[in-house]
């Protein structure tokens, strides 16, 4: 069996779908595995890294998925559409691919994989059970996007953000509000808690508090009577009153005032992203303060924000990076690879060495976009 | 008394001599306070923020110095030759000018001042004694100098510096070394290990060893009975023997090709700067490491560093960022002002409410260049 890996060519992403360690595991498990060359650039792994490993490169991107049986990349397959060279008609049909495939926001290209026999695989549907966990490409790079936007708010702000004791006085610690308390925000709170600042944060489930204060942050909620009983309600978000979201939106808006540094982290999959932090609210920063917005490419919790851009609005920097895992590429590679491997390696088959899908699994059934020439998930599906 | 406040023009200086606490400060001391229009812009200080301080915005610079008693500057008056407005001419004679003046790099204008009757103070010559701590302005900035040195180091590396335990594996957390454990380098290492890396540190002096332990990093040094001599003796530099010297080398050669980070921090005052990290050694660090050279404004401590780039030689991304304290504007800038309210209160006499200098005070003896139409400085005559 032959697995094919290509340098991905999208803007702003310098990911790469395997590592010299999955390479190993996968070249353990009877596969060759072909990977362009250059592929390992952006991630820090050169060429003879990867064939150190097992790995055979090949010199351009038809070489390296030349009757793959597997294809494994980062983001979804360049189109013809999109400028790039149309990366599909390099796959063999019958091929299976694995990726960050965006079913949501391609469903032509979904109809193209099903057109040419390719069966499609969407790390991003995984579904959220326990053994599919390490298979969970949302939480890995979400987790190093958490860590990127603090560092990212550090490097813009023209502040430190520790306290500093000196002989000439004392500097007060930054102020960090994190909005948004799932994986990338959890771990912005760590980052920003071990940089020294002072950190709060706010989420829609009231459960998240817990987490917050463990973490040693302050959670920003009105704690009313509705709010306790929808905290010991625990887990997802649970919907609230007007009056609630009324006076919360109040306290949010008094406590952003307050704050040197807002990051938030609001994504509702496969829709716009929720507006946390209004035009109205930016004005009431202190000039020199900075927004990060990890959801600029889903339209942004602030509207304020440029995709792919750092800019100033009412003197407050709002930092619209894109793609914050990929500018952590060599950790970023690193998980996610594992993460595929983790996948694929339910779908080699031990004996044979070859693929064999198991379409009663749910992990395959949840994932799974197209099948013997026919979309076939259910979210895609009429 | 006037005092007289422009902005600065050199490249990549955005700190301004005063803040508004400090402007409040020398209000109540009897002075009238003149800034340039937008002196603050770099270090998020509006102009009415100054102006609700006490100060007088003036429109331009010729006006915030016309007839200026004394002129507060972060560096030194840009002269024609450099291509910006002549500054000196628009002091008025027998202004006294307080401000980084780096003599020892611009000999010829401290003759300017003499000729032109300006009485000029360089801040980075304050005598090393307990009561002038307040008004060191090499700690205060080296200090911030030292924390955004990682930063921008965790900007460029691709990968996290903390350990992560997440579902998918862990990942390691990043080596990084610092060498020259002065103000800057204990900073770095603070900040280092904050974020969760594995921190050594080098120094020529072996007394800095505890310094470094108590900051949880490990002391990089071969420690044989020369060492623990010199680490007793205490204090200062020791010249170490030559055949300890070559034994060093080859512990920090051998020591920095396992690291992710290199921080440099080495400085002679007045002169270039040592060669810590070679070409050779940067050969050896895997692709991807970063090394960041808080001495490139001196000649680098690793020749291939270049000013105000960040270049890849080698594989390795090497940091040149000029003026780091002016890239933390805000605190350095409240630092710096702070560093120079406490000197310029020696002066100012709490009577007449004008200046008064006592040319006994060894501070006043250390850091003036110029009196009465003449070079003073011990160390720029003859």
């Amino acid at each position: 069996m032959k697995i094919g890996v290509a340098k991905e060519r999208r803007p702003h992403e310098a990911r790469v779908a395997v590592s010299p360690d999955t390479v190993k595991k996968y070249v353990g498990l009877g596969a060759s595995v072909a990977i362009e060359t250059g592929a390992g650039a952006g991630a820090n792994i050169p060429d003879e890294v990867f064939k150190a490993a097992g790995a055979e490169i090949a010199p351009d991107e038809a070489a390296a998925l030349k009757d793959a049986d597997l294809v494994l990349k980062v983001q979804r397959p360049l189109t013809a559409a999109e400028g790039g060279p149309d990366e599909l008609t390099l796959l063999k049909p019958g091929a299976v691919l694995v990726g960050i495939l965006s079913p949501h926001g391609a469903k032509d290209q979904v109809q193209q994989y099903a057109a040419k026999g390719v069966t499609a695989f969407a790390m991003e549907l995984m579904p959220r059970i326990t053994r599919a966990q390490v298979m969970d490409v949302l939480s890995s790079q979400s987790n190093l996007a958490g860590y990127k936007a603090v560092i990212d708010a550090a490097a813009e702000f023209g502040r430190a953000f520790p306290m500093m004791m000196t002989a000439a006085g004392t500097i007060a610690p930054a102020r960090v509000l994190v909005m948004g308390a799932g994986v990338a925000g959890l771990q912005a709170i760590a980052t920003a808690r071990r940089l020294g600042a002072i950190v709060s944060a706010t989420d829609v489930r009231p459960a998240a508090k817990e987490q917050v204060e463990s973490l040693g942050a302050t959670f920003v909620a009105v704690m009313d009577e509705e709010f306790k009983q929808a905290e010991t309600a625990g887990g997802y978000a649970k919907e609230m009153s007007d009056a609630y979201k009324a006076k919360q939106a109040a306290l949010t808006a008094e406590t952003i005032k307050k704050q040197d540094v807002v990051i938030t982290t609001a994504l509702i999959p496969g829709r716009k992203a929720p507006v946390l932090v209004s035009e109205e609210m930016v004005k009431t920063m202190k000039p020199g303060s900075v927004i990060v917005d990890l959801a600029v490419e889903q339209g942004g919790n602030c509207p304020l924000a440029e995709p792919g851009k750092v800019v100033v609005k009412h003197g407050v920097k709002i930092v619209g990076h894109l793609n914050l895992p990929s500018r952590l590429a060599a950790d970023a590679t690193s998980l996610y690879a594992r993460n595929l491997l983790a996948f694929v390696s339910l779908m080699i088959d031990k004996e044979t060495k070859g693929l064999k899908i198991d379409w009663e699994d749910e992990i395959m059934k949840g994932t799974g976009l197209t099948r013997d020439g026919k979309v076939v998930h259910p979210a895609l599906v009429g």
